[in-house]
């Protein structure tokens, strides 16, 4: 079931990073963003792929985690991804991208869920460092960067309190939680 | 399998229109948007639902098809949306919408596929004529237009011939086909 998967996909950021993700993986899960929707069927959309630590270890600086956890500057040594799947958009094809970035990177992260994998769509990057870390052309923009790894930590779903706030939360046990809006707010009619 | 699912949810723009969906289907398709990821956890969209050949038919008008077939104008009577589902995002919870639309979208239209049904993601539209026959708030910006049905078309993905070119096109006997850009192609590093 769909919905089965969608509540298992939820945005992790802590892995067991002694287990490692393969190429072949990577590629299965790129398959499925390469199968789904594209504005005008235009396929704009490239993919570098990271499973080694070597290259892993040039992209992590470059990316900012969970913007609410004040205190938690990302994961440490041990609980980092174990692969990335960075998304350009290729400008030689086309700069207008409509909305196929969010429908690639959930295909491919519904892909992953499946697969036993955990993931988190990553846009706060450092994007000028990441560049010239990993030597992308110019001709590439860098729009996402999915982490991926065996999932560590526990992600509960909430629903939003009284007072309205999105924010999710870590509690002193470790589990992150994410308060969801309900059904009734998000339909207007 | 994902997998599977992704390769039946196709862009499909004929239908058979006699076959109602219920507005119960249309909330666990919402449903499922609602529990995907959000950047910043905002969740900042909202949704208009229509599922009675009244509001169908207001909707139906402001949306532009497939802009490759030319000598096509849209599904005539008896061959059009079921449903639609109008993807808006609320301006006062933020304008900042990142990737959400996708996500949603994906979500959405795999959600369908799974209940049988078929659907396209429709941006080009007469978004300010939309707004007038709908009354919508101008709190709400019109972000996208699913319109779902029962299926009555096939449609065939290929690999991208020769001369690269990504444009659809439906054969003598109504058939659809899409080009997609190989594994190789994508993946470029």
């Amino acid at each position: 079931m769909i919905r089965d998967l969608i509540l298992k996909n939820r945005s992790y950021r802590r892995f067991n990073e002694e287990v490692d993700i393969k190429l072949e993986t990577l590629k299965e899960l790129i398959d499925l963003a390469r199968l789904s929707a594209s504005a005008r069927n235009a396929q704009p959309l490239k993919y570098i792929l990271s499973y080694e630590l070597r290259r892993n270890l040039l992209i992590f600086p470059h990316l900012a985690w969970a913007a609410y956890l004040r205190d938690w500057s990302g994961p440490c040594e041990g609980e980092r991804p174990s692969a990335y799947i960075i998304i350009l958009g290729d400008t030689e094809i086309s700069r207008f991208l409509a909305y196929d970035v969010g429908i690639a990177a959930q295909s491919i992260l519904l892909g992953a869920t499946e697969k036993s994998l955990g993931g988190c769509m990553i846009a706060n990057i450092d994007r000028e460092g990441l560049r010239k870390d990993l030597e992308i052309s110019s001709r590439y923009e860098i729009l996402l960067v999915l982490a991926l790894g065996k999932i560590k930590e526990e992600v509960v779903i909430e629903t939003i309190g009284a007072r309205g706030d999105t924010k999710y939360w870590r509690d002193s046990r470790g589990v992150h939680h994410v308060p969801k809006r309900s059904l009734d707010e998000i339909i207007i009619g």
